[in-house]
């Protein structure tokens, strides 16, 4: 087991019988309630043990209730092992009662080949952007270094914005590197792109769902987080994750709870 | 009950305890196996049920098996009814194998209110675009009626494009209005952007995410469809969905397998 932040505030301990037992430590809490990102990749690890399969290829969360510091107890299912993929749910608890769903497939990215083709390209991140901290999320800020393209942070310096995008890149501040487990973190630690057109505020998650499309190489992950559609009391974020090598790691899309 | 072809298909028979009889049609058939948005349909009726709650809000699907023509037992399970969320899982089954799983949370679409700000707008279809079927699924080109966008569909005249990405407008051939629950087999009944790049082959869907956003008004929905990358055997098919008012009313992601 790594010294890392992330190894050791994600490591699972096996109860038995699929059960697990796992810790929420509050330095990934924004405000009162624990990132998350953060909880889910402790599913994703606690799933992946269970499956016995290397890497998650897709998996589904829905926050049910907060997640708060303290002791969390996660119960899986094998839904299907396949001879290529396997399926299966994470219950995590809290006190008894379910916190989050988890709905995955797993598999081995190393093994798939055949036809490439991407016509995407990484979002460019200013070469001299500083490191900055998330002023809206202390704990979690103290977690990652950020480079952000300050064009996309305006709402920083008290200005709106049509465009509802925040692009940026970002490195664990203890430079443990990133890989497939982190990705569910990664992809929901940076500001919500709708302060650009809302007060900062909490925007809860009802669910959010991760493509792990490969695993990470270098440190830093240079990343894009997209709003197009508020309305409805509801919006979308989509996020693009893509390693130092220019190959995209992940696609995320969460729906997250408006203010009213 | 209606006679719509659609609702005949999707109709559900409460079996008690959370449980339904469903019959798999082979009418929506793509080859030998049921479109999958099809059956997500059914699924997502079923889980309404359950649930007694209007409107699914964001429901994912895994596809483990084909589903085949014939029978089908759904087993529902309440996760968390709350104040204006609930969430809960589907399980549709053939011959006792578990073919589909579905988690989803629903809500009420039309409580909701709010911030509004939307930065996209519906595909351009040309005003004189035929209404032709879908070449490539025949059993399903039956039950819509298709309009293309031919500049997206260059694979039918034998060329090759750079750009993954069909648009066109759909509509029930029988006029059924399209509802909230029609979502999830609309946002599986245009031909795969990736034939684009592919010698047009079923690509089965590993996993189908469907982010509900209002209630369709219309008959005819305009909708794009993108792939962006395909690589590692798989690749995402992104749809954005709108109604004849011009609202968007679905985003889907969808995880596909790439051939060999």
């Amino acid at each position: 087991m790594s010294d890392y932040e992330f190894d050791v505030d994600t490591a699972v301990h096996a109860a038995g019988e699929g059960r697990y037992r796992a810790q929420i430590h509050e330095r990934w809490n924004v405000g009162a309630v624990a990132n998350g990102g953060y909880v889910m990749s402790i599913g994703m690890r606690a799933l992946g043990q269970a499956l016995a399969t290397a890497d998650p290829l897709t998996v589904t969360a829905h926050f049910l209730r907060p997640t708060l510091p303290g002791a969390l107890a996660i119960e899986t299912e094998v839904v299907k092992r396949g001879r290529r993929f396997a399926t299966g749910v994470a219950r995590l608890l809290q006190g008894g009662r379910e916190v989050v769903r988890l709905l995955g497939t797993y598999g081995d990215l190393e093994q798939h080949s055949g036809h490439s083709r991407v016509t995407a390209r990484p979002p460019v991140v200013p070469h001299d952007a500083g490191i900055i901290s998330r002023p809206d999320a202390p704990a979690v800020a103290e977690r990652y270094e950020h480079r952000f393209d300050a064009a996309s942070l305006s709402w920083l310096r008290g200005q709106r914005s049509d465009l509802a995008e925040v692009r940026g890149a970002v490195r664990f501040r203890d430079r443990r590197p990133p890989d497939v487990l982190s990705l569910a973190a990664i992809a929901d630690c940076f500001p919500p792109p709708a302060f650009a057109w809302l007060e900062p505020t909490w925007l809860p998650t009802l669910e959010l769902t991760l493509h792990v499309r490969g695993r990470p190489r270098g440190d830093w992950l240079s990343s894009v987080f997209r709003t197009r559609f508020l309305f409805g009391g509801l919006l979308e974020e989509d996020g693009e994750i893509w390693d130092e090598t220019g190959c995209l790691v992940a696609l995320s899309r969460q729906l997250a709870v408006a203010p009213p």
